[in-house]
């Protein structure tokens, strides 16, 4: 009795601990974030170079969650709820390392702009880039606390983003057809904004995966008000 | 003992009817990108729609072989190998999944390109699609015999992937030049080419999972020499 109230503290604390990994990880990847997007604004090469270089730190946490995962479902054979988070965690960290991705990327497009003039293309990805943030704060929040509520809100915040990038994409398709030698340059910087938008996708399927931890339902490819409906669900 | 055998035995059956199930999405998946390209190519709506309508079923698949993984876990508690089975099995979905929204997305621009007319700028899409096609089908079937030779020579193909994307988006380019008020449609088509380019980034990730399942080695984020290195190692 004793030593299992043992092992299970041993367990609970390896878990606690492989969470804490997680949210270490999605604080890094927000920081990733955010440097990008004032190295894009601030054409700050340096910072840029940082980023840049700070990638592999992101890749090599995914890679030892990613084992911390399969040695505890090995060792600990946890089943239910344990299972579920950690599952939950493995496709996390998945999502977590394509969004420190797109931070790498907006990088690389600054440190590609040589040019002072065509920063003022990148002057539209900043509000942009500040909602995914955002957006991405918000579900890390929500995963510390394992708080569905809070991570069926950021749910919904993903079509606000949606809407800011089509009016980022019209605005830089105008720029496009003023000057037609600012195509191959305004193009990059529409792979940013696409990059981003896809920051929220991601940042949706985080939701999903606490909502699938806490009520033990997937609610892939479910729409919003279906998601409401199993959130009601005892 | 003999119930030894008979319990492995049911958990072998178990295993190999999930892998089964992977590889009948993988050619589901496969299909819905060659419907879609063949929809874009002669502008065929009806094919078109059959290719959305179809994705809720690649989606399904995803989300139903995902519980059979979760459940095999909580049931078999299964160790080393067949854990990294598991795992692999749960990763190459998730890539398979995205493959499928790929068609889907591509299947849209075809309903959207009334205009018979910009179908010329969809004709460069159709090698770059064959080239994924191929990727896919080759990656499935290094999957179907878990061959680690074979998943690292698809892993390599990605790069004449990328060298052709580049040549369409030079391409389309310059159609954008040509006549600006084409630039909305053409960039219609530049996300389909971008998210075909990303098809061969998936079809690398499933070459990594097959390499980890086999060698219990994670080589994301590897170049294609270190990979090589892995496997020539006992």
């Amino acid at each position: 009795m004793q030593l299992g109230r043992h092992i299970s503290g041993q367990f609970n604390a390896e878990l606690e601990s492989i969470r804490t990994n997680v949210l270490t990880m999605g604080g890094l990847v927000e920081q990733q974030l955010s440097f990008a997007m004032q190295a894009l604004h601030k054409q700050d090469i340096e910072l840029a170079r940082q980023v840049i270089r700070d990638d592999h730190k992101v890749n090599a946490m995914e890679v030892s969650i990613d084992e911390s995962c399969t040695r505890i479902i090995a060792k600990r054979q946890p089943a239910a709820k344990d299972l579920r988070l950690v599952i939950a965690i493995i496709k996390t960290i998945t999502d977590l390392e394509r969004i420190g991705d797109v931070a790498a990327k907006m990088a690389y497009v600054a440190i590609e702009t040589p040019d002072l003039k065509d920063r003022k293309f990148h002057v539209s990805l900043e509000p942009l880039c500040r909602q995914a943030i955002a957006m991405l704060h918000q579900v890390l929040d929500a995963f510390a606390r394992m708080d569905i509520e809070a991570a069926a809100e950021v749910h919904k915040l993903d079509d606000r983003l949606d809407s800011e990038y089509e009016a980022v994409i019209r605005q830089l398709m105008t720029y496009m057809m003023e000057d037609t030698k600012n195509i191959p340059h305004i193009l990059q910087v529409m792979w940013s904004a696409r990059a981003i938008e896809r920051v929220g996708d991601r940042c949706q399927n985080i939701c999903e995966y606490i909502i699938y931890f806490v009520k033990g339902k997937d609610v892939r490819h479910l729409d919003d008000q279906s998601i409401e409906e199993v959130l009601r669900k005892e």
